[in-house]
């Protein structure tokens, strides 16, 4: 069954790498990731959420979900002896990451060769490509004015009340080759547990990809990342809040309206279950937190157990 | 005194760390660098010889002269783990440098401009110029063909007789602004124990470089590299034979002959003082080698107890 997840942060990274040990061949999964809170650091193009899953589907995944565990920061302290102000944390061991995809891109690779290369080397089952090869940043506006979102999201600690995001590149961007394609030809679209506004929409605000997906005939499903009316992890309940949306599930169910078929609520949620089906949707209860790494397993078993024949 | 010192690796970092203790006035010495040996590593800019000044300077420098001192090397060991062949090493510590430089470079520095960056970060007391800004390699010329400079001097251990030296880039490279004129207004200008071929010959190679310090009224002293018929460090002596000359100060003075003054030689060499006067230079003969930190400021001293009123 060729299947497409779009996917985000660490959720998405976790419930991946559930996947990726579920289905019978893992080279059928494409991974589409968001790039929009990618970012310059010292020159050297960072991709968190490509890294995340990098990482977490090699298993190596910092205890937070992001870096390598157990990672060191001897370039990063030496830079503050050099006088800069470091806020955004990189590991010597994650260096070698963005070491070699500054050398890929510099030698006039895409992001998506470079990213390919990248899960080449780390020994990834499944396919992973960033929804495009052009810049398109998330711009986050707050009351103290237009944050880059990394400036947003670590060096502010996510605190501002968002008013509103806008991807001022997207218009420009195009669809990394292979990711209209494996919409079009996917048989299940999964969205995973991811951040609907700063990691799902970004993902559809590059022309076509949305269309592709409204448009798919293939089985769609997402898995709330809401439970119990909070976010497993990251700043999704507050982005509902600030954004005038409801602080639950259904929240994001609303927002995946007309793009999928089917939605994955928590246990804890069940009684989300008529509001959401009075959306048109069909609903899967299910234990969708991922506690451990056999969790991830358990979970997107569960999902794809979800799915109708 | 305004001073300038033409350097190349690490002998000249010592020296010229001593010289700067030495000095009543550091801020009046000028380090004119070699670059010919700079490499891209990875895509990242690096200076091997300006980062040995920078490190040597701020006494911080590894055992061996180059990197820092305990450096830790997990991104390089990482960059192996993502199938990388990795030959040049490069720490975790140092890696900052390489970062820095190579930000500064992206965003449109001059390799003259990101030097002095590093090295006001660095707490550098005298100033430290890239000989250009422009690229200026050193090809190595052996029986199994051109090198590139580290792939002969680091990946091949400088186990290849040297044919020939090459500066391919030479003609088309300008001396970084300040070059021209610190030699200009240098009342005394230093030749670093360094090697005559991959270290002085390569400033000599940039256009204006040689005729300058040639038409020079200042006094011009070169320290040999070669005592006692071996270089203190590095395959000058090897270089001196396979290219053709005697293998000790005297021709290494001879190397020298027209553009300096005064020939300083280590007491081991004292029986060939006539012989390098006989070329019309002055010398000095002291004990030239710098064994540890005092005993660089103590042949600075002397080099410096050897200009003549």
């Amino acid at each position: 069954m060729r299947i497409v997840v779009l996917c985000g942060g660490v959720g998405a990274a976790r419930f991946l790498d559930g996947l990726v040990r579920s289905v019978d061949d893992p080279t059928e999964v494409t991974a589409i990731c968001n790039v929009s809170d990618d970012l310059q650091w010292h020159g050297l193009h960072v991709s968190p959420d490509i890294d995340t899953i990098l990482y977490t589907l090699a298993g190596l995944e910092g205890e937070f979900g992001w870096g390598l565990a157990g990672d060191t920061h001897v370039a990063l302290e030496e830079l503050r002896t050099l006088g800069e102000d470091e806020w955004f944390t990189i590991g010597d061991r994650d260096l070698a990451t963005h070491i070699r995809r500054n050398e890929l891109l510099r030698a006039g690779a895409t992001l998506a060769e470079a990213t390919a290369a990248l899960a080449t080397a780390r020994g990834l089952a499944c396919r992973l490509l960033p929804v495009t090869n052009d810049p398109h940043p998330t711009v986050v506006v707050t009351e103290d004015g237009e944050l880059e979102f990394q400036e947003y999201f670590v060096h502010r600690r996510a605190q501002d009340p968002v008013l509103e995001l806008r991807f001022p590149g997207a218009e420009a961007a195009r669809p990394a080759p292979g990711v209209l394609d494996a919409i079009a030809e996917a048989e299940l679209i999964l969205f995973a547990p991811s951040n609907p506004f700063v990691s799902i929409d970004p993902l559809f605000a590059v022309p076509g990809v949305r269309s592709a997906v409204q448009s798919s005939t293939a089985q769609r499903i997402a898995v709330s990342p809401i439970i119990g009316g909070a976010a497993v992890k990251g700043p999704a309940a507050d982005m509902l809040r600030s954004l005038g949306h409801e602080v639950s599930a259904l929240g994001v169910a609303r927002l995946y309206e007309g793009s999928i078929d089917t939605f994955i609520l928590d246990e804890a949620d069940r009684a989300l279950v008529p509001a959401v089906e009075a959306l048109g949707l069909r609903t899967v209860v299910l234990d969708s937190m991922m506690r451990d790494r056999p969790g991830r397993a358990r979970v997107a078993s569960e999902v794809l157990a979800a799915v109708t024949p």
